[in-house]
């Protein structure tokens, strides 16, 4: 049994908090929305981001972050990417020396390009570990069977986060590429946004998977520039959650994506969804960093020029389709 | 404009005749079945296999073979697997040696394990290309964008049959790793019928986001033990087509393998489906070839006793997931 805190009471966050009170530890949930505490406290539930799911009575959720963080030992950051350096200079008076900070969220920062454990990193002393993979919310808090992984740079401090939520039902391996990890979780959401946008102009599955091969594509060139391993993109948090994000319905990224191919705009899109879409900011960020790096990124450029520059998305995603290669070389 | 013939009218077959039609060559269509040659040619439909699609003028059907190969420069063969060798032994009298046979079928020869263009090219001297790729007929009869690959020994040939098939809407990509492309078409089948079958129990996203990326691991080792490319596996025929088969509706191995799931046995399944299902050939020869190959395919283990040996496919499928596997590694 240990003491947990999450900070922020989004979809995933909340998930992970029901699986983990299930498995008999202390939960403190903070979050600045006194309507998801009050929902949470009072009616174990949290229907803003995570319908029909009944928290147990060990999550206590909160607005005083002191109160949160006292005698954890693990804090789960479940706020979106660019909350996450804020976050972390927010918690450092607060948060025990010795607690395992765990990241969940996929992004890049902004203007730095730095990884999100390389932000927790700079602001605070404590051992890091990454969770990711092809896991959607609603299902882990179904016990529907998921499988994830972990990585940090203390692999061993990975291996204890293994043990913590490790049920029937969650699978959890550990992987050391933690560049990879954190990378292919990021660059995916730009892909499933593309193909998102494919599903709303009314293409089919064979464009949609012909995207999702060149995405992959897209992800181990950049990953692979910015150290990762090929063999992590191809494994759960590479091509796992490509695939999950890009296919099923729970994917914010990819109904984001439906809703511009529809004709919305980005705004709109991110209005009609109602939370953070990361893989807008992920696009923003790659579309920036692939040009300092010298890689080529046909979709990331596309998607940008779609979402921030008035692009017609049927003209991008056709243009995609018909690149004028004729040997398939990647 | 050429002669082309097509031998088999199923779905694919009959989309891809319907596609050069289009572009203006003079098809002939043989089939065995009398109601389907009837239905083209006096009704320009082919209801029993592809729905809602108009059959041009220049589509003429036949039952006479003899005929049907007429100063055909281009012969389709659009017949399953397991008839491969068979039409290739019926048709050698009467092909133009001259005429370039494309083999469309994916799986391999039960018994010989035996890739297909390997069957052709014993039964045949013609120049052999194999076509393949994501590409559902539903969707390419109804010109929704496609991007397919077609390889040969010879890639001259290849490139012939590329400019044939290549439109607007259907993009084809060349690709010189034969074995790569026919191993990776055959082996999906059999990862989609896994897929289909955790839909069938009612598993989700995450389950078989899971399932598809170790399945991806299964067909790149036996695929690179076969003498193919691991960058072909991780392309339109591999990859892409992996992904369109398991995730969409139109894919029959997926929809056999949710019967399966459902509860039902091999044979209801494949009466459900009414066509033949690729995958349950597949995985019968991959099973008997990775004993002889010495590679590890858990996925295909695993379906071969719940097709062929009773096991309970909810056991299957769970045992798949809790594999006791602690780091990811493939």
């Amino acid at each position: 049994m240990s003491k947990i805190t999450f900070l922020g009471g989004g979809s995933f966050g909340s998930a992970l908090s029901v699986l983990l009170a299930k498995k008999g530890n202390v939960i403190t949930l903070w979050d600045r929305k006194k309507s998801v505490i009050d929902d949470i406290n009072n009616n174990r539930s949290n229907n803003k981001y995570l319908k029909d799911v009944r928290f147990p009575e060990n999550v206590f959720a909160t607005e005083d972050i002191t109160l949160a963080l006292k005698d954890s030992e693990f804090v789960i950051l479940a706020v979106p990417s660019h909350a996450i350096r804020e976050i972390s200079k927010v918690i450092k008076p607060y948060i025990s020396k010795e607690a395992i900070v765990i990241s969940i969220a996929k992004g890049i920062e902004e203007g730095s390009y730095k990884r999100l454990s390389q932000v927790i990193e700079e602001e605070l002393e404590n051992p890091i570990v990454v969770f990711s993979g092809p896991s959607h919310a609603e299902e882990v808090s179904l016990d529907i069977p998921t499988t994830v992984v972990v990585s940090s740079k203390d692999m061993d401090k990975a291996k204890v986060v293994q043990e913590l939520f490790f049920t029937q039902s969650l699978r959890v391996y550990t992987n050391d590429d933690l560049i990879g990890v954190e990378i292919g979780g990021a660059v995916k959401n730009i892909i499933a946004l593309a193909a998102g946008i494919s599903d709303g102009i009314g293409y089919g599955d064979n464009a949609k998977a012909a995207l999702m091969t060149r995405g992959m594509n897209e992800i181990i060139k950049v990953g692979e520039c910015l150290g990762g391993k090929k063999e992590t993109f191809f494994g759960l948090t590479g091509m796992g959650d490509l695939i999950v994000t890009c296919t099923s319905f729970h994917s914010r990224n990819r109904r984001a994506g439906i809703l511009i191919g529809e004709g919305k705009t980005m705004d709109e899109a991110i209005e009609g969804v109602g939370m953070v879409v990361e893989g807008i900011k992920s696009c923003k960020a790659f579309y920036e960093l692939k040009e300092k790096l010298n890689v080529s990124m046909p979709i990331t450029d596309t998607l940008y020029k779609v979402l921030f520059q008035n692009k017609d998305p049927k003209k991008g995603v056709k243009e995609l389709m018909q690149r004028d290669k004729k040997s398939e070389i990647y």
